[in-house]
């Protein structure tokens, strides 16, 4: 007898989130449900309604002579999960590169000219958030431009989420972000380890990922400090929340990033065809 | 009647296995089961619990004015079969076009600067293996550079695999990796019968590849030597195996280096999207 397509369709999605699933024995399909509520409620409907640009304009601050591929993964799953506009900040020589690796994404090759902040400030009015450190790098002079551009989203109270080398920095001067709750840190473990580290001046158990979270939280002043891990522990000084990372399992660059980067797996260019 | 999903995924992998050996009929299932099994209780397993590079980091030396394929394909094979990070030490003209590859990986276009083998050898503390040759060329200033980072390689003890250019400028200069046990050669024939008449002053009967072999990896020290062919002949001086390769026929530059790239199938960068 004939199997009708549409229940074979649903066999092969159920085989699809089965598989997602598969090495997270802890998780259901239920978690995989809440989740996407979750990511729904923030996410703008699409509707034509609107113009673009009202369902997001996000701009990354990195991406230097050795690293190009992390702010190209944080900009383009900005787009993936649902922004308009997506803006990266890089220096000259990683423009070219970063570009070419998609044409949905817009670069400033700007991050390393003598005026970098100034360039990238005249864009901030028309960002709703930025990323700032993927594949930054620890130039001192690109440092010295981000804390410029740092100072300038704080100005002008944008949302500011910090990852990767954007970390070093905080953990050579904390006092950049101090106090300023409109700040995400997202450490993974080593990262983690050296804010605890520059910021607080008693031992603290890191092996207490929960209770070492809350207290960087509130020194740094109620930051919102998000560890990746096997559980992202998250907190903002006053909660702390372990959720179980529903993240497919994937190896190379993209793994340790998932705060700023969905999963290689819904951000990478395609796969070559069988 | 209904169709169970399994019987259907149980169909739909005999296929994709019956596709792959549809050029080796030699082969068997079971012989691709088999290598299977070596590869997996090589690469370590996917878990939540490790963390990002954990699962290897490697760097491959090569990439200048005319070859950038050979060094893409063996960095992305790397991450393709389990690695965390991939690293490329290319030339300064090399590293956009490399890095546009793939955003995946991490391309230093340090190889032909005054410093590179400084550049080089400050990541080395990082890396699990380094593989040089893949689309080194044969030019003077680039092969001195490569000396000093195989002499630095050497230092520290790290893993080298030698291919192609790579194979070239030891059978200019065989004592670079006398006696380094850490050292793998890949050679395909050509190449092999370069480094046999570099390196052994009585005549070998070439045809005869297992004593062949034998005798170049004993009068280089033990060094592993990897003939690739039809069958790939390996030896590590005491012992010699004899494989038969199960990677798919290709033409073009993968197929002369199966060792660091496991086939185009798998390797190549996706087709543009139509």
């Amino acid at each position: 007898m004939a199997v009708a397509p549409g229940w074979l369709a649903a066999q092969a999605c159920q085989r699809v989130l089965k598989r997602a699933f598969s090495l997270h024995k802890a998780h259901s399909i239920k978690d995989m449900e809440n989740t996407f509520q979750l990511v729904k409620n923030i996410i703008p409907p699409l509707t034509s309604k609107k113009h673009k640009g009202q369902a997001g304009r996000i701009g990354i601050v990195g991406g230097c002579q050795e690293y190009t591929g992390a702010p190209y993964f944080a900009a383009i799953s900005a787009l993936k999960v649902g922004a308009d506009l997506s803006h990266v900040f890089c220096t000259r020589e990683a423009a070219p590169v970063i570009k070419s690796y998609s044409p949905e994404l817009i670069v400033h090759p700007v991050l390393d000219s003598p005026d970098a902040v100034h360039e990238v400030e005249k864009w901030l009015p028309r960002l709703h958030a930025l990323v700032v450190g993927p594949g930054l790098g620890r130039e001192d002079a690109l440092l010295k431009n981000v804390e410029g551009i740092l100072e300038a989203s704080k100005a002008r109270a944008i949302p500011v989420v910090i990852d990767a080398d954007g970390l070093w920095l905080i953990a050579q001067q904390p006092t950049l972000i101090q106090g300023y709750r409109k700040a995400v840190l997202t450490p993974n473990h080593v990262e983690f380890l050296r804010l605890l580290e520059a910021v607080l001046t008693d031992p603290v158990d890191s092996s207490d990922r929960r209770g070492a979270g809350l207290r960087l939280s509130q020194a740094l002043g109620n930051v919102t400090v998000v560890q990746k891990g096997e559980q992202d522990v998250i907190s903002d000084g006053e909660q702390v929340s372990a959720l179980p990372s529903w993240l497919p399992l994937v190896r190379a660059p993209s793994q340790g990033s998932a705060a700023t980067k969905p999963s290689r797996s819904t951000a990478a260019p395609p796969l070559p065809p069988t």
